[in-house]
């Protein structure tokens, strides 16, 4: 199977855990729908997906069913921060992946709210990764600890804020970007990573080798997003293409150039790989294979 | 020492530790400024003072310094809702406190963003209380279960969102606004109780009475803020007097009139009460007096 189909019969996994996990919760109506609507919006489930690998190829073969809840609550947190990032005090985004934004679908009340939710239902599920599904109590911890701090003030919402004072400001300097990236969407991936070896019960080894798989392949990621921002149009983006742009947005290509940053993203990918030389099998050849699509997305 | 002198020193060093906690955490500057403002900006610390007290009365002695950080994370959770509520999409209150609501003092984004911190901060400090602290790791994980619930989309979101539904729409029933009331604000000061218990490693009966004090005070605290929103005057609130009314919200001195309200109020500090019949010493004391105290300041 081709990565792409394996990264799409994953997602659906995730999805289908993340629809039962919704349901039933006495969440009043309009808030569920609100909530559902963009946590079942479609998208590649990156972050669950890593998580979820990297526990599988560092831990027991009955690890993923107990990991999954917490492998789901990154996809919450990550779907609240573009409910949030869209609003009009932020970004001001009316679509997502082609369909109206949270807050345009809904209200600006809701929507904030439908983040609030998802964000605290994240922490929830974490829990249940060990009352429900019996992995060890201080395993998930710590895996909460890392998490908190990577979405937290000092990571990603912390990369919001830095975004925010960036755009639209004059000239910025690529070490200011990089760390933007670095904390806005670097760090959730990097935690996905880390957090699927310590779920696990891996070595310190292991873990250090999970951390910096996620750090390159989230450098990766983000400068291939930006080139696509460039070199894409609407319909594929499902958003405005070249709205970086328009918002007066630093990007890698506006930079560096579109040649040097492919060659970045593909310099960041290899790094990526070499934290995989020493393990060997199916998720392996998955992980190498995801980071090697990131960057072949642009080519 | 009177009740009101017991919770501000109490609250006091809650203040301190939040005012630690926050220090060197590679918060982007301003980002930093706008979650401190709200977190520092007084209060009684009401949440955490409960979590601690329970936790003592039941525990051992030295489990306050051990309990501290997940203390200190309910009033995160408690100044995040309070940032959020007041953002100009949600209630649009420019005052709290006596000062600037946080969007006024900074701005919209902040603002957003400042909340979400504090709310992921949280969960953060919540594991320190194992990781650093000590403190039994499933002891933690359930006491996280417990407060994702309570502040979720069923429980403290889930009421804003009932909140926003009812406020200018036509009668509210009693019982709609019991509800809600016991989603937006019972559920965060009942889970405080509730983890204060399940933290000091308390029997299912002890952590019972907990939930079921802080049941009974938190109505009875929702009550009696309705009914200060009616006699008071701005100054002593730190808020426009009468906004209740004005923003078209039910209350229950509009529902059931005044001399009812506070009847009904006095009725569940009476409940809280009952529940702590089979505890003695100063724990027991201060959460007697707390409870009284509660509906003492509308006489």
């Amino acid at each position: 199977m081709m990565i792409k189909e394996q990264l799409g019969s994953r997602a659906a996994v995730v999805e289908s855990y993340l629809k039962a996990a919704m349901k039933d919760r006495g969440i009043p109506a309009r808030l569920h729908a609100s909530m559902e609507y963009s946590l079942l919006a479609g998208g590649k489930r990156l972050r669950p997906v890593l998580t979820l690998s990297w526990a599988q190829m560092l831990g027991e073969a009955t690890i993923t069913d107990a990991v999954m809840p917490f492998a789901a609550s990154l996809e919450c947190i990550h779907t609240y921060s573009l409910i949030h990032d869209d609003l009009p005090a932020m970004d001001d985004d009316d679509l997502r992946r082609g369909k109206p934004s949270n807050h345009k679908k809904f209200d600006e009340a809701t929507a904030i709210l439908a983040g609030d939710g998802l964000l605290t239902e994240a922490f929830g599920l974490m829990s249940t990764a060990s009352i429900v599904k019996g992995l060890p109590a201080d395993r998930v911890l710590r895996a909460i600890a890392v998490l908190a701090h990577a979405a937290g003030a000092s990571g990603m919402v912390g990369g919001q804020a830095v975004d925010m004072e960036l755009t639209g400001g004059t000239s910025v300097a690529l070490e200011q970007l990089r760390i933007m990236h670095a904390m806005k969407t670097g760090a959730l991936i990097t935690a996905a990573c880390e957090c699927g070896a310590i779920l696990s019960g891996s070595t310190e080894a292991d873990i250090e080798n999970a951390r910096e798989y996620g750090q390159a392949i989230g450098v990766a990621f983000q400068i291939v997003d930006d080139i696509l921002d460039v070199v894409s149009d609407t319909e594929t983006l499902g958003k405005p293409a070249g709205s970086d742009e328009a918002m007066g947005k630093s990007t890698y290509p506006a930079l560096i150039g579109l040649d040097k940053s492919k060659a970045l993203a593909r310099r960041h990918v290899d790094s990526a790989l070499e934290r995989l030389t020493t393990y060997a099998g199916a998720e392996h050849q998955f992980l190498a294979d995801l980071a090697r699509y990131i960057v072949d997305r642009v080519y």
